[in-house]
């Protein structure tokens, strides 16, 4: 049971987390804080929330959760804004898709990581955002993966689990490091590639032709390149080593088959296409 | 009307092109030519033909409209099976992915490109082949692009309009190199990263992790990555030019978004991704 839930940042994350607990009667009072007093009022006449301020110290006053679900890049300047009135008991979470950089913007603002400190991240989303897009069942079936530092303590941990948890989600943990090495994989590099391929495609002289004859598969291809750009900006910047030391991979795979269709070496084509059709029908079953 | 249609090929795409004429009323007879004759058999009990013959040579004779639907590698062999028997006031058109590679086929195996040669691209298609996926609405509301040569005559190229106009699909006329330019950009590319993608993560360690977070951006992303690899390899083959410009150009600007990263300039990611994301939303219009 959590008593005060303070969310910072209550768009769809936040507020799907809030309606999720609320449903579940596993809450007794939500706290909003945020920039936009306008934002957090719909959020509140939308029953999302119970109460708000703008003032984030203030926000987390009386809290024993404390959710952050600001885009990682505003993540350090929060974390200094709740550090001074963060109760020593309350246990504190995040919601970023990128979890070291979360960390090392704690460990400046906290110098020890506190014990309460469970960074951790919800693979859930929607193309939509903000707190009118929120739902309670967005988490259900969905994976939330906890990375616990060495500080964090086994209750804190289990607090945390405990509210995914009554949400519908299934809880893993890893360490922060190799969640930003599988999320890079499977996350970030496919944004940048897809919001590269645009952009190049966009600035060809005849884009507009180009986008005329898109069919179905461009379509799928290039639909994460429709995310929001500061969110993804704020991602790829934080995930630096991860994301960079797969793009260097990808970009000498790509080379080799750059070699190869300049070659018309078709057997190593048709070779590195199977082996990637059968490695997705294997993993993303679906129809 | 068409007295006799023979395709070569009757898959998902030969099939469907027969089950819509015979549908729409302006086709008598539909041969069917190939390899495997339990294959044809199927074709034919489905009643998508009226007959077929492994002899493709015997499958043109009488024939006012010939079309190839066989993977683009396949083109120049199936070509020279054909010539001897090809009837000279026959219609001959094609369905391939690639136009250039299919007009230089033609080239090679008739020495000057025929009056009744108009090649074609249908640009529809679903993640299954074969003819027992084929039906007859499949070209309804799609463009087909034909690339006449400097040889069509204006006949063929009306008759192969009609055809296809038959179907409910839009027609539209582009030379040969524009084509394979457009195609490289949309479909050619996109499929070449999703493989190559998909193959760099399948090569990791701890690949199964990897694809087990895998969420649904991923799978969009990667869709495309499920496709025929035969097929695949014979189009990044046989569109060697325009694909190799078009990935050199998308290398170039994947390297600025690597400095980028690795310099920590969000301001050029930021620019990046949201020019990408408005030419997205824009052109790619949809929910």
């Amino acid at each position: 049971m959590i008593k005060q839930l303070t969310i910072i940042g209550v768009g769809l994350i936040g507020g799907s987390l809030a309606r999720a607990l609320r449903e579940a009667g596993v809450v007794d009072e939500v706290v909003g804080g945020g920039r936009d007093a306008a934002h957090l009022q719909r959020a509140q006449a939308l029953g999302v929330i119970t109460r708000y301020t703008t003032d984030l110290a203030a926000a987390v006053q009386g809290a024993d959760m404390v959710l952050l679900a600001v885009p990682v890049g505003a993540m350090e300047v929060v974390l200094r804004a709740i550090a001074p009135q963060l109760p020593a008991d309350a246990v504190l979470t995040d919601a970023g898709s990128t979890k070291g950089s979360v960390i090392a913007a704690a460990q400046r603002v906290f110098g020890a990581l506190p014990a309460g400190f469970v960074p951790g991240h919800p693979i859930a989303g929607t193309e939509n955002s903000g707190v009118e897009a929120s739902f309670a069942e967005l988490y259900r079936g969905r994976r939330v993966i906890l990375t616990p530092t060495t500080a964090s303590s086994a209750e804190a941990v289990e607090r945390v689990r405990a509210m995914w948890q009554a949400t519908g989600a299934e809880v893993m943990e890893m360490d922060a490091e190799h969640h930003d090495h599988v999320l890079a994989a499977t996350s970030h590099l496919p944004h940048l590639l897809a919001f590269g391929l645009v952009d190049t495609l966009a600035k060809m002289g005849d884009k507009q032709e180009i986008f005329a004859y898109a069919a179905g598969g461009f379509r799928d291809f290039t639909r994460i390149a429709s995310s929001d750009p500061q969110m993804w900006r704020d991602i790829c910047v934080h995930n630096e080593p991860a994301l960079l030391a797969l793009l260097d991979r990808f970009e000498v795979d790509l080379k080799r088959l750059r070699e190869a269709i300049a070659n018309g070496d078709g057997g190593y084509l048709l070779e590195v296409f199977s082996h990637a059709k059968a490695a997705r029908d294997r993993f993303c079953d679906e129809n």
